[in-house]
């Protein structure tokens, strides 16, 4: 038997969970800062309703079958699609605009030759039912906020307004039908380079002076009045100038963008965006038989996680036990108990040694395994004092104090507390 | 096409999927208090390692599918099986005792008619790799904990020892080979009566006599050893010993525990136990090779979110949003969005309305629709004399403020704080 998880799923072990859960409540506490709302849909889908959303690829990399009733499901694929059904399916109950968040697996069937994984987590936020700039502005200084509290000093949101194609066509230079592949290629401009981009415009079809112009127009757009209107407000909302800028040659290459369109850098992080959006007015009104208006983004979790590991700004001690208390014998548990609760009582996340019988030798080690920054020693000494043995696991040292001692001891500092410890 | 949800599956819309996190944020907050980590299984597992893990029951209500790799996969049908495959796949990397927590979705394609979903939270804590009765005491103690901070004041959990039964077959009362059939019937108890269980013994086979010695001689069962012992340590960790209470006719219908089982019962809700478990010593080593104690349990998360509705005990001010802050024009924008800044600066959660040109009418609607408690008005005038108006939306009250009194009035009471409102 295959005592193994799929090829691109994955197990999170504790070391690896406690960080996801980290970054996963550092985005909500954002996201609920700026008033998005979590929702929550169904990891099955029917099938017809999922089919034809995301391509050819997409229903061919979708995970679907036919349950026991004979129905025809599917596997979530994204989040926006579910939140389309969501929009339509209640839309006389949900106040619009409709500000969620939304962060839950999806399941896709990626060649996971490429560091691609099957099952992964996706953390979207979205403002629904307004084309305002002002609600533009918004996300992105929610987004801005966000890169922010997970710990980025340098970052850039690299900014565009897909309107500055349509001169392309406006001025004849591109036909209509042909603009979103124009668009696909001039989105490679990072990966293959200026040359790249002029080469495979000349691949298409476009002579050496056609290719340049393409591309010099872009190159020297000037801020519209869109992006002058959204930055003047991201302005007012204090974000640093400096996280920000307009780049007329971000394409994004997916074709339901009506608007501004962005991506997030980190500096140093060269796997590319770690979140990516923009604006799509006739995509989330689909089911509904209206228009609804929208703009939204997605983090990459997974590249979030990889590019926090890179920048080394996961705090320090994210370990969920903070003080390991010992026992020796059934007889002498019961003081180790109570230290215990005292303990939990004061919100300090605390294990007892469940092996009343174990050496001293055996705990500590359990303590060390975990990574457990103290350890409570409650031998038969201590206990005859009133006293326990308080030890810091790095840096080996330890002192007897008395139980009161202890719970000062531990406790986190609080703000504006003076020095309490007693070393 | 259906706009639909799949029959048994759940969408959350906002105030739902708010108070689910405020259980799952309270049980995660209780569990890491007592040393148990989160772990993450996938979704799909291997059909092979399911499948007849749970009984025929079990093999045909999981969603089972030929992946597009050809694999026979299933969807995860409960966290112990992916448990034990962890236990066994990292056997040398887990510290022992292994103290997990997992909180995620199962799928059962179970009939609907019952108030039954088919994807569904399981909420489980484990404490594996040790047999010590200090272990259940903890996680007794740990129940206990959780309970009462999801705020149930009046509950109560019965705890048997499944060894009790042993005595049945020890003194041939019973054949060993129907133990578990008998279990199941006494199981019934609390459903169809003590004449129910004489009646289903009877049709069992059991004369008059013997059936009323079975019942007889479990209902006065005195505590055993093992009982005790773990009384004793709940004893110690502070429980208070109204919440818990020996009760030997408690059997738990399924066949692996092999030590203390339990209950819990929330005192008005009738619709059965909000959490069950119990040790299992030979459950988790099945694909270890070897003998894995475990004791643990889980609690039935829509049945707590029920008991919770029923007894009224959710916080009231769940809501996300604490203040939306009024726009009246694109141009007197700036000063609202920088009331907001600070706001949110100081963790206040704000909103601003999207809609610059929307009338007071429609913000206010908004801000009701949505159950905001405050909103800041920010009109001309306002701006003039560089105050705001803070309406209370609960009171209908509303009074001119300085932008200062405004953040001093939004902040939480501090513990400690002297009454600062200027009201």
């Amino acid at each position: 038997m295959n005592i193994q998880t799929l090829k691109g799923f994955r197990d999170f072990l504790p070391k690896e969970a406690r960080k996801r859960q980290y970054v996963i409540n550092t985005f909500k506490k954002v996201f609920e800062s700026y008033g998005f709302e979590p929702l929550e849909t169904p990891a099955l889908e029917y099938e017809e309703l999922l089919m034809g959303k995301y391509g050819e690829e997409g229903d061919k990399l979708m995970y679907r079958f036919e349950d026991n009733g004979k129905r025809r499901v599917a596997l979530r694929y994204d989040q926006t699609v579910p939140t389309a059904r969501v929009v339509a399916q209640y839309q006389n109950d949900l106040p619009m605009p409709f500000k969620r968040y939304q962060i839950q697996p999806v399941w896709r069937a990626e060649n996971t030759q490429k560091g691609r994984y099957r099952e992964f987590l996706q953390c979207d936020i979205d403002i629904i039912g307004i084309s305002t700039p002002l609600a533009d502005a918004e996300l992105l200084t929610a987004v801005a906020s966000s890169i922010k509290k997970l710990g980025f000093k340098k970052f850039k949101i690299l900014i565009n307004d897909r309107n500055v194609f349509k001169q392309l066509t406006d001025r004849g230079t591109v036909e209509v039908k042909n603009l979103p592949d124009v668009i696909r290629t001039v989105d490679k401009i990072k990966k293959i380079g200026r040359e790249g981009v002029l080469n495979e415009l000349g691949n298409k079809g476009y002579s050496t002076e056609v290719a340049s112009y393409i591309l010099q127009s872009l190159e020297t757009q000037k801020v519209t009045p869109l992006i002058a209107e959204i930055f003047k407000y991201m302005e007012d909302m204090g974000v640093d100038s400096t996280c920000y800028e307009f780049y007329p040659l971000l394409a994004r290459g997916l074709d339901y963008y009506t608007g501004i369109i962005f991506e997030v850098e980190i500096e140093g992080y060269t796997a590319g965006s770690v979140c990516g959006g923009g604006r799509y007015d006739n995509l989330i009104g689909m089911f509904a038989g209206k228009k609804v208006p929208a703009t939204g983004c997605a983090f990459g979790f997974d590249r979030i996680m990889e590019a926090m590991e890179e920048a080394n700004v996961f705090p320090a001690n994210l370990e969920t036990t903070k003080v390991l208390v010992t026992v020796f014998s059934e007889e002498l548990a019961n003081k180790s108990l109570e230290i215990a609760s005292r303990l939990r009582a004061q919100d300090i996340n605390t294990e007892i040694y469940l092996e009343p019988s174990a050496t001293m030798e055996k705990q500590l080690k359990y303590a060390d395994a975990k990574n457990v920054p103290y350890v409570v020693i409650v031998g038969e000494q201590e206990i005859a004092n009133n006293t326990v043995i308080l030890k810091d696991m790095q840096k080996r040292e330890q002192k007897q104090i008395s139980i009161e001692e202890l719970v000062q001891d531990l406790l986190p500092a609080r703000q504006g507390d003076s020095e309490t410890s007693s070393e």
